[in-house]
């Protein structure tokens, strides 16, 4: 049973093996609400999944320990297990699908697990973690459906409350639920006052249309760039505590988390994953009614490999208006780059790359001109693009 | 005159302005020394600037205060003045070539500042605020060659050494050496036995030389992308301090410097600018001698915009084998492309552009193929470059 004592004891539990992450107060990402971030971006292994795995595994009776633990993730919760395990002097395995990326893998290794790799999907991985669980008497290390997994994230609520008077609200990204249940039975039981939000991807709403419809919905697939909360079905511990303590699940779209990734590297200096962006996302989008109030964003975690990022930068900036590209259809005769590249200039925009294609233009000498420049927003955009008309350039 | 007890001071009235950044343990970035950050990217302005600024500011006689600051700057400095004027409720402007970025213009705003934009380059606004200051009497604000401000940058090693207990070393990016004169006379004051190590970048190497020829050195011109440390000339204060209390100054290169900032993003989910990043990169690269050491690199500031951002993190990928791109001079006949991709995905490899371009081939009838990959290393790459080869392919 979940329980507040139980979360004081995660606290005694973890003080030696997770970082205590300082909330910190964030300016010029969200003006309607005073806002803070509880980075656990900056947790040891880039994620709070740590707390959770590393309560779960100090609670193991000494024969269980003997015999190690098992896990089945391609990201946080992997390296949560592999150095919780460690730390505890025991052994982990974990399964993962064989076409997880390598730097996955050798995350994980490097954190002191041993890696079985599986081949198939993430089912498969999971289906053969259960069976060498059983086989092999290894315990399961669940990655939110658990009550001493959930009470370790509960620990992120006492260092927001400790750190932090008077707050009005926490904002919490939402995957499987481990996470906020324990921010939420915690925060509750000690500030019945403080509201508990929840925040899912549009592509991942799992616990989103479970509680809308009152009972556990599972969905068929996922699609979002929040990886790390692209989970097709909540938990029934989860699910009920979700359903008890929290005020309220909003959507918000993958656009808007990339948004917020790239806020917080401009304003905050940080890098947040797509899930750890989410709860950021639902203040920045004014999905919450919280106009006004002391508000706390769990930044969950900052796992996103190098290549992802530069994705999600360059879609932040689209977003944005402050990254731009005009398709324009051209008479292919010379001089024609040399005015549109003046017209550019002389509005203030900076061209990064130009691009000729030939294609189906309506003159047979014509061919296309694609100009990618960097702008402020859409207002200058579109500033562009009409001074470019009026020279009788056609965009397309 | 600088003394331990105005760092004291500094640190007193520098309290309700300025954040204590807590120093962090880094994993995995360096393996031959015991690594902590000091980072003062996270710190109120995106930079230590700040705090000696606001020292400054803050010992100004009432008379002072009334008339104002006024500093020129494009980067850090300029919102640390900004923001120290506003908090102590004084006026403050920035003179700024007009061709500085939109983005430090508005930054520099938001904080409170009034802007002079002056045209031509900095050194014309420079001129201009001391035109200014000498006829409206405020009072200039020197990004580093000023005792108050040296004093204020003191303060990290106070809070660095208030944090750690038996460092042996702490390393800092040095432009026109404010920031290491406060910091090594701070330590060396405290503990003597502490070695202080300066990082230049090889672009902007004018504290370096000066040192080496045992008088103050100016350069023509410098280039780097650690734009937060190309100063021509180190100050005469500073140029004193470091050569009295600083062991050693090392210059690291730009691309040594980007891949710092790529394992910071990647190991401590941190946004560094350039700058900030040198210490780290002389750590990596092994510039200095701190082998089984306990070792300190202050981060600088975190002040980068996100277009250089991308274009340094593809810098680092590029310098480490992470993507890399090959151009194949190829027989203009069907199937070229199947055969090549099939190869490549056959190594693991990662397609991530494909261009075609005509040009000065061999046969009449032969064009370039230019891929671009995402691949783990140098290793990789060669892997590729060799089955490409094997099946008649010329790699140019």
């Amino acid at each position: 049973m979940l329980s507040l004592d139980k979360v004081f004891d995660a606290q005694t539990v973890l003080k030696n093996i997770v970082r205590e992450t300082n909330v910190v107060r964030s300016y010029g990402i969200a003006n309607q609400c005073e806002l803070y971030l509880k980075p656990e971006n900056l947790q040891i292994t880039g994620s709070f999944k740590v707390r959770g795995s590393a309560y779960k595994i100090a609670m193991l009776s000494e024969d269980e320990k003997q015999k190690g633990v098992i896990a089945c993730s391609a990201g946080n919760h992997a390296q949560g297990v592999a150095l919780a395990a460690a730390k505890n002097g025991i052994k982990s395995l974990i399964c993962l699908p064989d076409s997880a990326p390598i730097s996955k893998v050798e995350a994980t290794k490097g954190f002191g697990a041993e890696v079985c790799l599986v081949e198939g999907c993430y089912d498969d991985a999971c289906k053969k973690a259960l069976e060498l669980k059983d086989k092999e008497g290894y315990t399961f290390v669940h990655p939110f459906d658990d009550e001493n997994v959930i009470a370790g994230q509960g620990t992120i609520a006492l260092e927001i409350l400790n750190d932090l008077d008077n707050i009005d609200a926490i904002v919490v990204p939402v995957g499987g639920g481990g996470l906020i249940s324990g921010v939420a039975y915690t925060a509750k039981h000690i500030r019945p006052g403080v509201k508990v939000y929840g925040v899912q991807v549009a592509g991942a709403p799992g616990m989103y249309n479970s509680i809308k419809s009152g009972k556990i919905e599972a969905l068929d697939s996922v699609q979002t760039i929040a990886d790390g909360i692209a989970v097709k079905q909540p938990g029934e511990n989860t699910f009920e505590l979700v359903k008890k303590y929290v005020d309220e699940i909003v959507l918000v779209s993958d656009d808007e988390v990339a948004s917020a990734v790239l806020a917080l590297i401009e304003k905050q200096k940080m890098i947040a994953e797509g899930a750890g962006a989410a709860a950021v996302a639902a203040v920045m989008f004014n999905k919450l009614p919280i106009e006004g109030k002391k508000v706390v964003c769990v930044v969950s975690g900052g796992n996103i490999d190098v290549t992802s990022l530069s994705r999600v930068i360059e879609r932040g900036l689209l977003t944005s208006g402050r990254s731009s590209s005009l398709l324009i259809e051209l008479i292919d005769k010379p001089g024609q780059l040399m005015v549109i590249s003046h017209i550019i200039a002389q509005c203030g925009g900076n061209v990064t790359g130009v691009h000729y294609e030939k294609g189906n233009t309506e003159s047979v000498n014509g061919c296309f001109l694609r100009i990618q420049m960097e702008t402020r927003d859409y207002d200058h955009v579109n500033l562009i693009m009409q001074s470019l008309r009026k020279e009788g350039f056609k965009i397309v």
